[in-house]
């Protein structure tokens, strides 16, 4: 087996005024190219590890400019096809201190949304791979995009690669008429390492644990009972003050060992968005590389730092990261 | 009958890397509202015609801003409908001298392709009209597009509206099923002014007449022996010498008579988009303001002076065009 | 009468260096066209309200930018005129942190001061109108837009329309020959709603209140005694910690009733002005919505919120207020 | 005598929409420091000369800008003075190709109109010049500049200081009651060098010369017997094909005899303001340093490379003039 | 052998004034990364090939951000090493009409220049691949780079792959203490296919051939008797108009055989910089792909359509350069 | 004795992503020019005081873009030499909250590195001087500039300058054979003014006092022993809680007199570079016209308020800083 991480997921532009502007202010934006799962892949790459990702985007050059950005970290993008429908994309609308920001999607019609089960041969895919890492946003957006995932679930569960999973489940998706709870528990049970919390335990199992230390310890508790591939959940807690102050806070249930992080504060937010990603992949790369709880330390900084990041993706090094973990408060400059 | 022009189609909003790059090279794009029949709407309302502009939009803060610009024209808005489906967009990449510019578009699946004939009360919407402006842009989108313009059409002809026609045929449009060519042509047959040549003849009946002069005039012979309600036609020819450098020229046959304008030459060209519709604005104001033949030298004089504006819009007022009409070169500025 | 709010002044173009410099190190600055009257006006309008806007604007195509700007409002500018001066801008240097803003005004002699009585007819004007909203700029800039604000009130008064006034006395105007303090005085007796507190009532009084609570109930008394067409004082309190953070409070005494509401904090400030019109536009919205309580507590959310938006103007809907209003930190992003 | 040149006039902002768009476009601008005879005076500056630069501007922080952005030429400053009214402006939407650009002003009640004859002490600004240059500009400002410039031009007439007039009749001044005529024709005859040809002429004179070569010879002729001061003339003529390609040439008539340069021809013209200000500083320092001819070469170059530098002022060296003046066409970059 | 292509030399980050501003004008930078060989080698990867591009880089964020920019091609970088020099750069003030562009270089001390002969296994580098391309602006920079080239191309003649060269004598290079003919005759001997003309020929062989055609056969002959490696010898020809019009033509002698393609002229010139690059890459796809004369064709044609790219690496795929040098104009937009 | 102050360093120009982006993401940069003791002299000019800078540019069209910023100060710029090396220059991506910032230099073989004692003629360069400030960058950079700042040194003692140091020691440096600390001993030797706090003591002496206030007492009567000619000690005390909020405060010992100022907060912080040279200028200003201890404070509020401003250079005025001193918290705009 390899040491190489494959993700799965869409490739989104996103499209958003600059400085602070509402749209209506607006003639220019700026665009960024992300997606949960490309957001994992890219900072994972950027922390030095081997990455695959496999998706689907358009034949035009808006599909070749999104392939153009992932090749730039080194991402291997041989897996991803191309089809007639546009990429998904989706505006965002920042927010500011109370003011709240808005996004916009235009996702549901597009190359990944169409993506067909056929199209992507996982058995080469997944070859060479450790990890395969999938969320809840992909099977959401489609049922090919939900068969293709099963698919690639399967061959990975056969293959005996590990299968992390944010199990997201997001209510503007779940269009195409299958509950997202159902087939979110069906695909959690390919896995091992869940990167979720009460809330998404709760969506998943139809529980209604509370959100405290006990409700959490509880909820993973049934989560191991009723899903029992399920070894290890770590789970991001993201507290928004306001629209630009925000904190983090991780915490974990490692078979029956409980154990949390510090909170950290960033202020201003430059960017929330991927915040979640950074998170998981900081925690891939801390459990390939530390234990469990500098595992989610890391994974804890990962998350803090990437809110002073424009864009979806994450471009710290693991050296910036554990600077950070270990207590730099980014008041110096390095020069 | 009141004096209001009344045009029905899609908002579509343009995206476009900023200064000649491509979008490999860009971070940030310019964005556009127009579509083709919004750029005659804008255009007239900008010459001080009364304009009401029927279409459906996103209802998001994306559908706001494009309702929010076309009332910054004066245009009335009341009769525009949302709905959940997002707002059609492309994507430009502008050419320059011997590279040609690249659209991408991802429209087929967004709010206007999503409008339903119910949605407007056209017998409301056409109240006070003079003329109705129709493109075959429309109907190619969509079935439901087609069918609610179809309505439109009828109402109008019942009312006695004048209807006028642009009736590109687009080859990367009409996926649902239907021919285009047999669509135009049933719609056409509700149309008076022809805003359109020897290609758009020859699409629509399927006849191969050539396009020099000889072949124009026995082109639209043929036209209004098939759809007798034609009455006239106005074409535009745009000879592209480059992506930078462009000559338009306009002629008609009206009755029997056959006239033409000189040729004008726009070099550099800041934005071709949206020319054609200058032409066909310029056109119903000329009509309604002078004689045929004043009217096409109106009409190629819009058409050249949009070459210089970014956007699909033609920001400049009749007085404006009236000069370039009359000989003005652009080479002093006005004080 | 119909329900429509007209307001009156000066459409002011605001210019401004991007990004925290100071004009020495910029070759470029963002315009925004507002007013304090305007701001009141477009906030109203976007609240979903039925708004006019009287005022004089330059004949050249910086007046034609501000029209178009207005009515992408949907405001009524047909009693908008034209005249030869320039139109009134300022500059701003937006202060940041320790460092407070600095403005640089070009108002005196543009197309507002040179506004004439005749110029507005107010019978038509104030037709179908409900409130009439001025503020002490107005009559600060010279006497033929005092003159002309005064006709204006007097027909209002006749015709039975709610008159609110924002009476701010600013220092920098007022170079005409006539003192501030007796015009205010006297246009404040045809108004209803009187927008300001302990300054404005001691400026316009000749009075020497403390601005606690019991100087303010004192200095209201005083008001309603002196002037008895005041039936209403609501007053903004806007504490400003640093150029980037602000604290709002609103209070009022409506007959001998005093409230107040909770204060507000936004950090980082986007931008201050127009964050008084915020909170009158939101007071009017209030009362024609809710119980004066609830008013003043919808004007201070909507003050908050303003200072998260660039420009002059409050881009929020009335949900985004309530949600602010109701609790909402703008922690989370609304998709 | 020293060698100083000293120009007076009024610094002047251009605002200007970026890229091509108009105003109802854009949200934010461009702007430059200009004025027809800072610009004289920074391009000679520029070409490594000793200059002095009389004004009055606005005493904030607009007019610490320009003051700070002329030192940046190493011109002497210190007899500029403020006052308390704003900085002139314009706001420019330059054309293009058939589109003429367009210009809209705001200066007639700026800090230079409201200049006083007591604000210079003459004596002590024109010690150690050698040139005086000044423009028809100033006195059609308001009466006040005039008088002011008058009172220099009397000072330097008896310190024996070579008097040069670009003598620019604009029909947008002179709007405080003088007749632009006499008055011109009053300044013009304390100079010595006229730049300036036909039309100039004839409006001074009130004569109809016709712009040939003949006509233009005894323009001069006439100039010359009217006002006897004028010992040269020297004339730009700049052919407008369209917003995008001007043509330069220059002739002149000295003593009886004329000579004239080639036409050069520019494609495309990035900015045509600053171009006969060009000329004039060209001319200036071609005959300090060159004969007639040459110099009229050196200034014909001078205009038409001008045109390549965006805002008003020539940015080139007097090497890279000279290049264009000996027949580079700017094909090659220079490494 | 495989099928790579390799080419080896510095990358250089280009900084530039944006919209023809000269650097006195201005506040920003655009930048690009580039680098003669480099814009090969991008060129190459962009119309499909396989490529390696070997060098050395700054071991801060600027060199990480130069090897994502190369990576972003799909380039193989694996051979790029990594020093604590800075990254070489330069300075563009693009001209434009008759002004010509400037360029200031900061390179001599950089990471390229200090490359050491041992950081390149060329062994592994030069495994697999057909082509290794050079130019004569490597070796010019430092004694270093000239000795880690040569040893290079020692290697490469030893493993059969076919050397090409665009043996450019830039005369502001060569500070080292070498001579440049000397150097430059030296390693062409390593190569067989010469991209250059009668100016390359004339300063490696100290001739004096003329530039017509009869010059260019005879010093094609000359060169390849002195240098009997060469079989083959491809010429462009850029006539620079101005700035902003320029003409490309190819011809090539291969054997005896001499051939031309037809002139292309590009108006407006977008971005001079990289244009003889795309040549080379063009002329090494076409001889990959077609026949000689075809190949000559289509480096012609990927030579004039980078005129219209900003930046120093041609974007345009194999189909974009096809359709240019069959004939289309770039006139019409791709849809 | 005048009353010029005269500094010597190097110009460096700072390349930045803008908008909180790292290089990797973007295409383009802001660039300011700085370097320490330019910062220190446009900012005595800026307010007010008469200013002489020394140095030594590029002689190209970077180098002539330094000394135009440089003399829009109204600096004198005429004993600023120009040579054929590169400008010294650094990337700067700026940190936020808990990110910090990164710089990666280009300086140690650029044009102040190349400067030669010979260059600067130091009895013209000092004559009508008063204060001679230099700091420990200069002589770190290279050993023709150690030299060059000694011979300065020397002869500013020969002509009785009080001479002020701000002795930074900075390990990136001093890459040219010399030790450091050896050489800061020699140099602080000539100076009166110590502008430094423990870690500077430290560094020069070798010793290990602790930094809190009775260390600093203790470090700074060592260093009056081992150094005589030191009078003074102010030390500046930057606190980064993160990269978005600072704190300053100043301390000094002036004879055995210790004071020190209250802590002013930023947040958030624009700009962190240059604060300690604004801290350097504030307090030589200060000491010009005040007594030591309100020279301190002035210092202190310099330096926090140039926290707010983007690039090296503190742009406020004297007037600015006292009113942060006195009080005021930047909350009210200045109209």
């Amino acid at each position: 087996m390899g040491n190489t991480i494959v993700t799965f997921g869409e490739v989104i532009m996103r499209l958003s005024p600059q400085g602070n502007r509402v749209m209506k202010q607006s003639h220019e934006m700026e665009f960024f190219f992300g997606g949960t799962e490309l957001n994992v892949a890219s900072s994972l790459a950027t922390m030095g590890c081997s990455v695959r990702y496999v998706s689907s985007v358009s034949e035009d050059f808006v599909g070749e400019s999104a392939v153009s950005f992932i090749k730039s970290f080194g991402i291997d993008t041989q897996f991803i096809t191309q089809n007639e429908h546009p990429l998904g994309l989706y505006f965002l609308e920042a927010g500011s201190s109370v003011r709240a920001g808005r996004i916009a999607y235009n996702r549901l019609n597009g190359s990944f949304a169409n993506i067909q089960p056929g199209d992507v041969d996982w058995k080469k895919a997944l070859k060479g791979c450790r990890y395969f890492h999938w969320t809840g946003i992909s099977p959401g957006i489609s049922e090919a995009a939900y068969e293709t995932l099963k698919e690639g679930l399967k061959t990975a569960q056969e293959m005996g690669i590990y299968i992390t999973t944010d199990p997201a489940y997001r209510s503007n998706l779940w269009k195409y008429g299958k509950r997202g709870e159902e087939i979110l528990k069906e695909l959690v049970s390919y896995s091992t390492l869940f990167i979720g919390g009460v809330n998404e335990i709760n969506e998943i199992l139809g529980t209604q644990f509370s959100s405290d230390k006990k409700g959490f310890i509880e909820a993973c508790k049934e989560l191991k009972q009723q899903i029992p591939s399920i070894q290890k959940v770590f789970d991001k807690i993201r507290i928004g003050i306001t629209a630009s102050t925000q904190q983090t806070q991780g915490r974990a249930l490692v078979r029956d060992n409980y154990f949390e992080t510090e909170l950290l504060e960033v202020s201003p937010v430059i960017d929330r968005i991927g915040t979640g990603d950074a998170f998981a992949a900081g925690l891939i790369y801390g459990l390939m590389n530390f234990d469990d709880e500098k595992a989610l330390k890391f994974a804890n900084a990962a998350c803090a730092i990437k809110h002073t990041i424009p864009g979806d993706i994450n471009y710290c090094s693991a050296e910036d990261i554990l600077e950070l973990m270990n207590g730099s408060s980014g008041g110096r400059i390095k020069r």
